[in-house]
């Protein structure tokens, strides 16, 4: 179930990069002066292969779980929360619902495994692994047939949207104490200590946050050899499986399902920044068809992103997750394919060059 | 003719903050998890005095003219270029216009004097004080009577919009120099060197830049007396009058009327923020009514945000002005309402409160 992990990452054509390039270079506007929109409608072009790129079917997926490690008092909110927030979803009243509604996008909830199971909802999928991963304060959060089958669930669902003509996929996630799983893979990963990766999450104190990190970095230590593979390295899949959640291996499925077939991601917040890391640590190329869309105040996802080499498009202060700083992104985003596809160029307009 | 300018600013009622803040409070997400945008909802709860929100007749106007001071090659492009602009705006293929269509906002041109004049165009309206400003490297840019014309010229088009609904307005400006024109003005209000506020405008190179920056230091030393008003004190009006320019001008009349007829103000990049300086100059107060959107990657932008102590919504790197990031970030902000007035609360979709 397992093989499609090493399906090749689709290649960029890098001819599109010019083309779309030069066509920015003749719309009646000082050569740059768009900033980053046009470095938006440019990967769109490469993305595309088309020059004058749009986004007609995108799709929002918001995969939800709960975590042991909530056990472990590292949430200010109680674990009920994560299935309440499924109802909020499948009802419309949850942020990535209203942004969905505003902007007119799919919206696909899927239950990957709660501690209390939802009852059938409109628009809920449930693909639940387990009620909720195991706390990996004491033991691996999954089993690696776990990992395997969460991360599988992520890609079946950009391999049906995309024979919907899926064109950007929007991930999110919801689950109680879900920064503390993606701190610590981050710090794995990033091979930092977990104070630096661990921040208030959902609204923590200072001394509520310290004894998160505390419970992170312990949790790290104790689990650092089943980290390596049988080369010796750091292993995404194991570390994934020891301390990670399901909604983050669906995620990391999803984006590399992405890669493999050619659809853009627009990566959210901390959280889903981390599954890109991890997928990047499976697939490097697979950075290729990700655009970051905007900055958390979780302290660590700057950290993600540096590592990543990516600056993201928007800095609006959010740490919500749900996908909903990628998602109003597009808003953005959608501007800038206006731009670059409906401005008039210098000779059309008649407007003299630079002198 | 003038007597308008000393009309007061609207009061904000507070009491609207407490009101969305403690709305903001119920919804279903962590405390302060949506960032900017509860504090964009916030304002527009306080500014409509209504804890839901809504923009529905937002304005986006233009003014253009030229600018005496181009004659001193401080622009990368050819003074021509600013008609040609107008007739771009008309035709649909300017980036203000693209943006304008796709957020179906109506745009307003107004031709406030360039060198050549345009022939009549739909949607072009002419209020022309002269065919552009002096070369205030050696004159004033313009009369006290044309500065007060020119002022009169934004206040009448949002006293003419506000019989129409305005409920937001979005000022833009063209006008080859006229980051010259701003740079003179910040200098002078903020008692800075020209080159602290003197950047590339449309493309200068590095050497440019200096030979621009020495240009305006130079004018701001040669006119230092005529910023002085009889009490002793730099005077705003007095330096738009001898280092402004005509759209400068028209978008301070249209701020400053806006503040007074309490209808918000979406703030474009660097030329426009320098208006707003000087409106607040003018009366203090006129802030209260301003939102500031975009951070743009002029120099000078920056240092007159600091002085003006806003922080703005967005950092595309833009630096096009025309209005540009000021409209597009309607759409952020149009989300932002949305989510105040469309998510549940707590109590509503029996989601648990934070531990």
């Amino acid at each position: 179930m397992n093989e499609w992990l090493n399906n090749p990452i689709q290649e960029i054509d890098q001819s599109y990069y010019d083309l779309a390039s030069s066509h920015q270079a003749q719309l009646t506007k000082p050569p740059g002066s768009l900033g980053t929109l046009e470095e938006l409608a440019i990967k769109f072009c490469v993305w595309q292969k088309n020059i004058s790129p749009s986004i007609t079917n995108p799709v929002i997926a918001i995969f939800a779980a709960d975590h042991g490690i909530a056990n472990e008092n590292v949430s200010a909110f109680p674990q009920a929360v994560t299935t309440e927030m499924i109802r909020n979803f499948a009802n419309g009243g949850a942020a990535i619902s209203v942004i969905a509604n505003s902007l007119k996008i799919p919206l696909h909830v899927i239950d990957m495994g709660t501690v209390v199971q939802a009852e059938k909802l409109d628009g809920v999928t449930q693909n639940r692994i387990a009620s909720g991963t195991k706390n990996f304060a004491v033991e691996s959060a999954m089993s690696l047939e776990e990992c395997y089958q969460a991360l599988s669930v992520g890609e079946q669902l950009i391999m049906q949207e995309k024979a919907n003509s899926l064109d950007v996929f929007i991930g999110g996630e919801m689950g109680i104490a879900n920064t503390s799983s993606a701190s610590a893979i981050s710090s794995v990963l990033l091979n930092l200590p977990a104070t630096k990766l661990t921040g208030s999450g959902t609204g923590l104190d200072a001394d509520a946050t310290k004894h998160k990190a505390n419970i992170i970095q312990t949790a790290i230590e104790f689990h650092q050899p089943n980290f390596i593979n049988d080369a010796g390295n750091i292993d995404a899949i194991k570390v994934l499986q020891t301390v990670g959640g399901f909604e983050i291996a669906a995620l990391v499925g999803a984006y590399l399902a992405c890669a493999q077939q050619g659809i853009p991601i627009l990566v959210d917040g901390f959280i889903c920044s981390v599954a890109a890391l991890v997928t990047t640590r499976i697939a490097p190329n697979a950075i290729n068809w990700m655009c970051f869309t905007h900055e958390s105040v979780e302290p660590g996802h700057k950290i993600v992103l540096d590592a990543l080499s990516v600056t993201p498009v928007l800095n609006l202060n959010m740490r919500l997750g749900e996908a909903s700083g990628a998602a109003l992104s597009i808003a953005t985003i959608k501007l800038a394919l206006d731009l670059h596809n409906n401005m008039a160029t210098f000779e059309q307009a008649a407007v003299s060059h630079q002198i």
